[in-house]
């Protein structure tokens, strides 16, 4: 398509701006960038997951040649504290280790490899003491306090209807602990940044990122800088799924300490192993999770226990606790709820953000236990859902009224419709080989954006400039790492000011151009940044309004802009192209940019309660799941995931498709195959030959379908949702294993020893009834 | 002094920003930047100043390995053309070559020696065509058309009164020619640049500038791309004086061009003598000037004849002649005026921009001629001049009226009075000896921005952003090229804000920052910029006011804000630290950035009469010489220089006496040794020691004299001045010279075989008359 005249984009399909620099390899990711008199930095890291640091050994790195810092937490000249949500973490140990990993020095050196030879001569004592590795063993630990007094970083509550009552009036309860794995981002690029010493004590940090403002507060912190001497500018980023949230601004800061120190760029990129043993990952979750419902179906009451296992640090735990709970019944009407969630410290590194936030080990067991109470009340799976699903003017568990947008019911039905589950399932026939097909159902939520658990952040800034020849550069806050969100904005921005998608290109993000934009998460680019750039648009209209007013001799409130030219509304022929009301407004030196800004509305929370409005608005999604398992050997194969999302609108349809692929995919991993597995808190398989991840082979059909329930507050009615592709396929693929084999597995992954060894035990308990 | 203190620095002398960076060598120029795979360019030049190109062999320069592209004027996807006034100008010769120097091809390699290597390899055949090298010659020449029918780019006129009237009521009349010389601009840093490709089709282009503006105009045009995909970042700049307003547009296409064919980053560095045989220069000046007065000294008339030697393209000579032809009159009421002025095409490299603009050519004749003027009528020349000079109300030649921040007879006075000319020269005594000792004055005004000759490009934008940390960044799209603008802006926007000086970081110049703030020239940076930052900043504290208000239970119209805090101005202890403040307007989800503009006030012209309010203001400034003659060697010594100029107010004295003292050496240079010789178009002295550049030792005495007649519509009163203390030295001198030696040389420079000749020229005058 001739992009130079495309016009009219939002909805369209339009290739990714980037595109062409993925295919060619021409994207600058932080591996390609390269500064004279550039250093190269290595992380020192704990072997403990609990120790006193007794004594470290400096002086043998130090007579390396080649070495001209190494730095611990005594040469930290600002605070040494990394803040996310407390400020618990230090960026440098400073005496004691809380999880192998846990970073204690940092050195730059002028090769790679003089870092690593000078890294190995360090040798550092410890005091071992005894760590806690087990969520429910740390929780109130009497002795060992790793945190608090309890060890809890948070504790979360829900309390709607009256409990007791519910499961009184419930004609079927079930009860169930189900447990989900620790996951890796497994993002194709390592985390990576390079920090640049600039002239007037300025600090330029570039690297891989979802949040540059964070990366800017830490290095301001730890640096003793000002905010307006560091600046933070994006790389292109390869892949990131909440592993970019936090983490960078470790390593951000790792590499800006060694460039002030030494006055020369330093750059800073972690080794695959590395990066899997030290950066956040999915919390591991225990769920204890009881539902009722009535004979017919009606759900009556969820009681729910949630741990999070969450690391040495807080970290994102609290907030990440937070989706969860919020998330904990499932998009479903729940008249009695208690739920009480914990986010746990252990002897482990770190978890934090991953693409679902909390909600997909819940969602594990809500959408399992809808199966499971299907099963005792001997309906179908699909009559249970719809049945019970939210509908408008229907309230959440915390009480929020849906009173717009809410596509739950047309998403079920399209996924049910489409994947032809209801009579794939009846028709199904027991097959006589090893081989068993099964069919399953998940529905889920989303809630948009930081939601109450974030509102001081809920605000996005944009800038937006038209040049002379009626061609555009606009920049956000928010950052591009795959999702499309450069993509989807230069589209917003080309409809709004009435230009062809060509002529506008956006710019790379960097803290200096923008007022913080909050962190690109919680699904909230689109419509944050997209509601900031209307913002900023809409001041740039009203030059053009006026000017084309006065070229076309009409009010400017006659005026429509649409497709390249200023239209008189009232009489269409009555035009002027854009390019020539632009000249106009150059002629009369006029501002042609402007400074853009969005506050999303407010939310609310109550902490003693859980009650309020969560969430500005919900995504929706049903997800239908064809498997095989092969009886002999237990191995699962995903033969179709049929999905239905609701978008609220679909900016860019193929976009919107990618990231249900993407997330169906990174959903089966998480469900199948994929475990960080720790002994004494050390990870045991960080790499990928142990820690496996699904392969395109792997990757079953897809039948991405897009539902369009419209947002009246976000951009063209569209709401965040990139992170539901995930978040539904384990109980979905879990509910078509039981359709299979009849088997409730409550843990993931479902790897072929954890199902074999459930068909050998469910054959021996049935040879056991048999007789 | 502790600058994170230090509130209230408008006026104060803070030390620059870069002075630490400059003083340490950590400068980032151009020489120091690097990218990986980055090629090295070479310009192929016209060894003609006339000429048709009949052949280019390149076929033994592309046997050269590691030369990826050499490219010519068939190879350009734009368009062959360089706008600056008029696209007269075409990128790469295209057949024809019109001045020694041209470029005809450029070629990238993969190293230095590699690209010069490639260069020499290529040879032009050349069909040579009679060149024009004299303005006088060149104007209405019949047969060789360089530039329209004529050979002028421009004529312009001023017509006031009558000016037949004018001479007939004048007692004395006085008339001569005077000549001034080619000057280079002899900046420390020569001319350079690196494109760098980016992904999807952006090209960033990093170099010495002046107008980031230009830059891109000029890139997107030749490379034919849309202006948002061209992004010019400004190096620190080692020196521009005009000469890096438009030859930077050459240099940046050049690499730009090289860029594009080869996918790779390209840097340019033109060397010295590259630099000064083919970039602009200072204009040779032909100034026929006639001046008429009454008996009392009162001015009644000038007529002049002012021929600006042009070169082969326009470039900036259009709008330099309107500045001279302006400013022909000096700083004094004349009733009867006529001017006509010519920018003139020849076959020599092109004019253009120099501190000045124009303005000392012709204002060494006005001031000359005042001295004439003087000994005709047997005054003093101090007499003379303060008969004259503009006062507040009084018109200047054009017709406008001046009728604010008219520091003229201010100036006058302090100069006359502190250097003790009157008294020092009265008091001259005739010595024995070959020295002679002269005193001598000049008096000029300074048309403060583009004016009328340039009023579309007369407004600015800016950027500013309040941190959370309540520290600042700021953007503007003019340029720090070692005149301080920096340091100043960053004063007034710490003023503005409230805020200490320490706490607001500028943000390098990058058009992508900020909508086109026009060229930085004409001393227009602080008034244009300093005026947008002050919008920006108002929007700000619009809402510092609101929460300042809120938070101190008072009305925001009642806030002030000031050093750090926001007081209640009914109750100046009734108040609240800024910190405070800005902490609640993030919490409050506050816009904390803001895109400011100017547009300065409206000015006109009328091309037939030269009538109009040229400029938005004038600054004004007198200068003393005092001088030695060696009547034996003719050469002169400059003793010292007192210069007190109107500069509205000044932000920082001490960047304000640095730029008094650097306009004044850079003056006597002008007038006493600088001189580029052509011989057939070709430059004969091409580095500094052929062509000679006062040093340290050389440096008179200086006595810098601030005088304030506030400008309302600049920035803290300011208004820009940087040009005018160039512009007056060579009168001061040569009048100093006339008073010392007896003779009225009217020709710069004043060499010493130049003084030399006309003191033996005298000596035989005397002799002959004494016989």
């Amino acid at each position: 398509m001739n992009l130079n005249l495309l016009h009219g984009v939002v909805g369209q399909s339009v290739p990714r701006v980037d595109a062409e620099a993925k295919v060619l390899g021409k994207g600058i990711f932080i591996a390609d960038l390269f500064f004279p008199r550039m250093l190269y930095a290595r992380v020192i890291r704990s072997s403990e997951p609990h120790a006193k640091i007794t004594h470290i050994h400096l002086e043998t790195a130090r007579l390396v040649p080649g070495v001209p810092a190494i730095l611990t937490a005594e040469d930290i000249p600002g605070r040494n504290e990394i803040h996310v949500v407390f400020n618990d973490q230090p960026f440098l140990a400073p005496g004691r280790v809380k999880y192998v990993g846990e970073p204690i020095a940092v050195l730059a050196a002028e090769s790679p490899e003089i870092a690593e030879e000078a890294a190995e001569k360090i040798t550092i004592e410890y005091e071992v003491l005894p760590p806690l590795l087990d969520p429910l063993e740390a929780r109130w630990h009497p002795d060992i306090h790793l945190f608090g007094k309890d060890n809890i970083y948070r504790h979360l509550k829900v309390r709607k209807g009256n409990i007791e009552d519910g499961f009184a009036r419930s004609d079927v309860t079930i009860e169930n602990e189900y447990r989900t794995p620790c996951q890796e981002h497994a993002y194709l690029e390592p985390q990576g940044m390079v920090a640049v010493p600039r002239p007037n004590g300025l600090m330029d940090v570039y690297g891989s990122m979802q949040c540059p403002f964070y990366v800017q507060e830490g290095v301001a912190t730890v640096l003793g800088l000002p905010l307006s001497r560091v600046r933070i500018i994006q790389t292109a980023t390869g892949g990131a799924f909440g592993g970019k949230e936090d983490v960078p601004t470790l390593v951000g800061v790792q590499a800006a300490i060694l460039a002030q120190k030494t006055g020369r760029p330093v750059k800073l990129i972690y080794s695959r192993d590395e990066d899997i043993i030290s950066t956040s990952k999915r919390h591991p979750g225990i769920i204890r999770y009881k539902s009722g419902a009535k004979r017919d179906g009606t759900l009556q009451a969820i009681e729910v226990e949630y741990i999070l296992d969450s690391g040495a640090y807080a970290t994102l735990s609290p907030v990440v606790l937070w989706r969860g709970t919020v998330h904990a019944g499932g998009p479903y009407r729940i008249p009695h709820v208690k739920v009480d969630s914990y986010a746990v410290a252990t002897h482990k590194v770190p978890a934090g953000a991953f693409r679902g936030f909390g909600s997909p080990q819940i969602l594990f067991a809500a959408e399992s236990q809808m199966d499971e109470l299907a099963r005792a009340l001997g309906m179908d799976p699909c009559k249970i859902r719809e049945k019970n699903l939210l509908r408008l003017n229907d309230e959440t568990i915390t009480g929020q009224k849906l009173t717009f947008s809410v596509g739950n019911l047309e998403a079920f039905q399209k996924t049910v419709e489409t994947s032809g589950y209801l009579k794939k399932r009846n028709q199904k026939k027991e097959t006589p080989g090893p081989i068993k097909k099964g069919f399953g159902l998940s529905s889920v939520y989303y809630g948009v954006g930081l939601g109450a658990g974030g509102i001081h952040l809920a605000r996005a800034g944009a800038y937006v400039q038209i040049l002379a020849d009626a061609s555009v550069q606009f920049a956000v806050g928010t950052t591009e790492m795959g999702q499309g969100m450069a993509t989807v904005l230069t589209q917003i921005v080309a409809d709004e000011l009435g230009l062809p998608f060509d002529a506008v290109t956006i710019l790379e993000t960097d803290t200096s151009r923008v007022p913080d934009a909050g962190p690109t998460v919680a699904s909230r680019a689109t419509t944050m940044s997209g509601n900031a750039l209307k913002d900023a648009c809409g001041k740039l209209q009203e030059s053009l309004f006026r000017a084309a007013g006065d070229l076309l001799q009409i009010s400017k409130e006659s005026i429509q802009i649409k497709e390249g030219w200023a239209v008189d509304s009232g009489k269409p022929g009555h035009r002027m192209t854009l390019k020539e009301v632009i000249a106009e407004c150059f002629k009369r030196r006029e501002n042609m940019a402007a400074a853009g800004f969005y506050r999303s509305p407010e939310v609310s929370w109550d902490d003693e309660t859980g009650r309020g409005n969560a969430y500005i608005t919900f995504a929706y999604a049903t997800n239908a799941a064809e498997v095989e398992v092969d009886t002999e050997t237990g191995v699962i194969r995903v033969l179709k995931i049929t999905a239905a999302h609701d978008v609220g609108k679909a900016i860019n349809p193929q976009l919107v498709t990618g990231q249900i692929e993407g997330g169906i995919v990174q959903g089966m991993g998480y469900t199948l195959t994929e475990e960080i597995v720790t002994k004494n808190g050390s990870v045991q398989n960080p790499n990928f030959s142990t820690y496996i991840i699904p392969t395109i082979k792997e990757a079953p059909e897809i039948d991405p379908l897009i539902v369009e329930a419209p947002f009246p507050n976000g951009p063209n009615g569209a709401k965040g949702f990139a992170e539901q592709p995930l978040m539904g396929i384990a109980p979905a693929i879990a509910n078509a294993v039981y359709d299979a084999i009849g088997i409730r597995i409550k843990e993931l992954p479902l790897t072929p020893e954890r199902v074999w060894a459930a068909l050998r035990e469910k054959e021996g308990r049935d040879k056991r009834s048999s007789h």
